[in-house]
């Protein structure tokens, strides 16, 4: 129909369409599909339902919208467009996909504001979701008064097929569903199409039955690509249920308006072509041209601005009432929000000496995790049911639960990869909270891509991991991390750290919540088994990555390296060294000893000392970094076994004789 | 109740319970709850339905038997001892997690002959046993016959409340689902207890309508401690459905008979201790010894034995009728079930000069993949809806779906984690098929976990990974792996391979066949996009892990190694240093150049030429062992970003440009 018949409505969905497939076409690259089917509910929740403030994207108070299926990232692009945000411009959505361009491939938060969450993985966006919603029942249920709901929004999140097929979605949604969120609203573009053609070759699972078995509310769109009354009015019903979240079902044909390509997977992921933009074109009766747009829908859309401010304002005066009301309250929650730690913080965390009893590091861990609890507020986490072992438990507070959500120990059960991304999606929250995450460190294999999307936008995480090691013993090799530190050490911008006893845990934790408070995440990883609390341990120096801990007189004839639970080794092994002179240096953190500067560099591992081993129960890959090409290791290159942990440490080399045998072999 | 009252039935069921009271008692480490609550299924599972013989574990149409729930491995451990295997004797009972004992913390299937599948890792043997079952309906649909059905088993999974929280099932079993394999039957060991104690803590979705939505045949056995006449019916009921899978839930009390602790999260993972042993004994009347069975109880159990010679003999006549009648689909059969390759396969993976057009990696890979499926009957497998970007279709074949299970094409869904489980399975399914698995490079975070169960548990399998690098574009840095390559170089056993070309590419599927056929895991790294041919590439060549690709007279000055689309880059390079003798090596694959002798690895990297330049877009982390402390890397070691390849690449420094100047910079 011609633009002149096309309601006010009509116009806008097509802009949004348009600008999609423009772009898409400009860039020979991108997903038209999406942006062109969910057009009509993506219309609706952000003109008449969405609360935000497109001039002040990062308003503590905006409900959160998540792009689940990140492919169709020129749908958030259109939207941001459109709706007046500083942060796309049309010029930006001409520059989709190049370099610089805040229109990246898809969704970066830590790029373009006004997106919460980074997506594109499926199903990590409806778990980070779930994380959203997280925060805000935490912080509703911590800070609101029966007179002053002043955390009080939204999530809605839009995901697709892919995100449904993907088994992190389902943790997450079966949690969400347990823990009764019910101002998480997800709307499903069920359009029936994935990369490889009909979802009919590899997903036909009643999708909608399983959200009912997660204790969802469910309902349904049946024509999602010209119902908007239908649309608004399943958004209406969803929002009205607040003991569940809610997903609607909203059936829509994937690139919506191309007469040749729609329902097709030729759509899903690829330019339209010149042929079918016009057709599309003219089957849509769209007389612009490319990134050209009907004025009153831009003037209609551009009313967000107007309604944003006024939202914002109101909020605003609420608070202010808040605060005259609740000062103490008030003033808790502005430090949480705009992220200041309470003064002091750190001098909670413990100092040990040698003559203190050894312990596993996790048990020092579960130490310094409660003294930091106990005075920041916002720490919010837990195990993936792993809570005695992981012992992470916050003493004095009780469980994340529905009904209970000012509580902070959340039980995110056998679903690593949900809790992953879940607390992704609390630390993007904006809101100061900092997440933790616990498991066996073995199964950061589970999670991998969550901690990686940690790292890459900017989640002030801290990943607890213990067993670190065949140290674990028993359960054996299905069990016991080998490679793992390597991989996790080989990830951009995560901050790694293996302690090796008390003091260093303290100061491991120091650096945890250090770079939370800058975005960055943090893996920790702890003993299961006991170790001892060494002379010359600090944690101000484990904070530098690396120290030396032993040292002899002059230049050193070998440095010994350890980590974690084979310091110890290597200190004893020194002792034993007594005709040659030895330093011993622990490395907790690879990536804070690289922060240091060089001058600190040599002077723990001068460049002259070229006769060095490692000693670490993992891979030697990636140690010929500091030991070069005389030095060694003691290492593990395969597998473990299922044995008692000391048997283990044992039999695979980890002992103060093989380190002395390994230290002469290298001294030659 | 006292043993003279106990039927024969009770007899055998408490006799798996006290073995595993009594190891995990002995080994002070262990799981007892799981064994103790599903001994009365698992018996009537191996007593009256299961067929398979315990003098010839690997009889090929055995039932397979898969215990998800891998924790509770005494289970498995005590029907083994019990049903005659010789895999397990009392004395490894005793033994049970220590060093070098068959009875490992959890059951391994290669340690233990009778156990399919190694699991531990929760939610994978479940997924296992979808490709135990998908493994057997394709063998059915390909050599059966009206009048012989030489492949016909049933695949039993047992599963706990974990393993019904991790994604990795959920992927597993919607695909199960959706292909209707009615040969697969599990029962849902519904205990209500997981580690952080009840379920209700976090998990109280509805799991048998979450498995109708999948599409499965659900039943429910109220009483699974004592109903053994319901679990039957409810086994055979599911025999019955041939069209679907069969989710059996058999509700049970964890740590059954333990008095104080059954029934709470302390029996889950720990030895009951003393007096609850004492308390156990006496509650269900056991006047028996640790280790010491009821003479009935056993020689019943032991009936299997003969049992299970009848199974095989009959199957072998059966087996004679078929090959009497089938010679060629016989011969065929034999061939492929004993692991033979048709002789000359490898004749079919072509060659290059660098006057052939330069192609995708991937691209030469869709032609190897092709070439050796049309003469290697036992490839088979897919993408995770990807097919088209991974180039996985075998294209002379039809999709494997319901009702055409013959077909080898398998499309798993946006599932990766779930593909590379089920692949684990169709692999361990022990009959020769080579299974393969593809995904974008960057998503083997996804299946990570699945991964490294192919390294640990000797599985053939074949990922193929296209999409290898930032050269993959604008898709963006949540596309783009960076420490991906390294991070799989880590895991022990597992061959990765990153070609530069098409005569490269052929040499790593050489291997990964070769490697198949010895049971070892091979990844595969493809470029998205073009590269040339290249002077001096050879298969045979690649298949040696590295080799000179370009050589100069005497010593080099420096030796320039680089892996795939960054090979090109030093060959560019030695041209531009026309003033230096410069070597070029290709690196393929770290693991196999590994593999060679001493002086091969000196003949390409003699220890004497101490400048070299390692060229990979990816991390540094690991190339220190090949460039030494005096080399150097052109690597990207920040997360990527959106832009076309070519920008990317030239953006990040993997330019010829950019290689020669880091060259010189070493050279000094």
């Amino acid at each position: 129909m011609a633009v002149a018949t096309q309601s006010l409505e009509q116009l806008c969905i097509n802009s949004i369409r348009f600008l999609a497939i423009d772009a898409v076409e400009k860039a020979k690259s991108g997903h038209p599909g999406l942006p062109m089917g969910a057009a009509p509910m993506a219309f609706v929740l952000w003109d008449r339902f969405m609360r935000y403030n497109p001039k002040n994207p990062k308003w503590f108070n905006r409900d959160r919208f998540v792009l689940s299926a990140g492919h169709g990232s020129m749908l958030q692009y259109a939207l941001l467009y459109l709706a007046g945000f500083d942060s796309v411009s049309i010029e930006d959505i001409k520059q989709f996909r190049q370099w610089g361009s805040p229109t990246a491939g898809h969704p970066e938060n830590f790029v373009t504001p006004g997106i919460e969450v980074t997506t594109g993985p499926l199903g990590q966006g409806i778990a980070n979701g779930v994380g959203l919603a997280m925060a805000e029942a935490h912080l509703a249920a911590k800070f609101n008064k029966p007179d002053a709901k002043i955390v009080d929004h939204y999530t809605y999140v839009i995901l697709g097929d892919g995100c449904n097929m993907e088994g992190v979605s389902g943790e997450a949604c079966s949690f969400a569903g347990h823990q009764g969120l019910g101002k998480l609203i997800a709307l499903y573009d069920d359009n029936h199409i994935s990369i490889d053609g009909s979802t009919d070759l590899a997903f036909t699972e009643d999708v909608s039955k399983r959200f009912e078995a997660y204790g969802w509310h469910v309902l349904h769109v049946k024509d999602g690509n010209n119902d908007l009354e239908g649309i608004a009015k399943a958004i209406e019903e969803a929002k009205s249920v607040t003991d569940k979240p809610s997903m609607i079902k909203v059936t829509t044909t994937i690139g919506y308006g191309a007469p040749n390509k729609q329902n097709t997977s030729g759509i899903h992921g690829s330019a339209l072509g010149t042929d079918e933009v016009k057709a599309t074109r003219e089957n849509l009766g769209w007389e612009y041209e490319p990134f050209d747009l009907p004025a009153d829908a831009l003037s209609h859309m551009r009313k967000a601005v107007d309604r944003g401010a006024g939202y914002e304002a109101d909020w605003e005066k609420a608070y202010a009432d808040y605060k005259a009301k609740y000062p103490q309250e008030a003033a808790e929650f502005e430090r949480q929000i705009n992220g200041q730690l309470p003064d002091g913080w750190d001098k909670v965390l413990p100092s040990y000496t040698p003559a203190d009893k050894g312990l596993a590091t996790r048990k020092h861990s579960e130490t310094c995790l409660n003294a930091l609890a106990s005075v920041i507020p916002e720490f919010i986490g837990g195990s993936a049911d792993l809570t005695g072992s992981n012992l992470t438990k916050i003493k004095d507070n009780g469980a994340f639960q529905k009904g209970q959500h000012q509580n902070r120990n959340v039980h995110f059960g056998v679903r690593e990869h949900g809790m992953g991304a879940i607390c992704n999606g609390i630390g993007l929250h904006g809101s100061g909270l900092i997440p933790y995450g616990a498991t066996f460190l073995i199964f950061t294999d589970y999670m991998r891509a969550a901690i990686r999307l940690s790292a890459l936008s900017q989640v002030g995480a801290i990943w607890v991991m213990t067993h670190d090691s065949i140290g674990q013993g028993e359960d054996g090799p299905t069990h016991q991390p080998i490679e793992t530190l390597a991989s996790l050490r080989a990830i951009p911008n995560l901050t790694v750290f293996r302690p090796a006893d008390g003091n260093e845990c303290s100061g491991a934790y120091k650096v945890a919540v250090e770079n939370a408070k800058q975005n960055k995440p943090t893996l920790l990883a702890f003993t299961r088994q006991g170790v001892p609390n060494l002379a010359g341990s600090s944690a101000a120096n484990a904070a530098k990555g690396a120290y030396t801990v032993v040292d002899c007189d002059g230049t050193p004839d070998i440095i010994l390296i350890g980590t974690g639970s084979e310091l110890q080794l290597c200190v004893g092994a020194a002792e034993k060294l007594t005709d040659k002179k030895v330093r011993v240096v622990s490395m907790p953190s690879w990536e804070m000893f690289e922060a240091q500067d060089a001058a600190y560099q040599e002077s723990i591992l001068p460049k002259a000392v070229t006769k060095r081993v490692a000693v670490e129960a993992g891979v030697s890959f990636g140690w010929e970094r500091y030991i070069g090409a005389e030095g060694g290791s003691v290492t593990i290159n395969r597998f473990g076994a299922s044995a008692p942990g000391a048997v283990c440490m044992e039999k695979f080399g980890f002992s103060i004789d093989n380190v002395v045998a390994k230290a002469k072999e290298v001294l030659g």
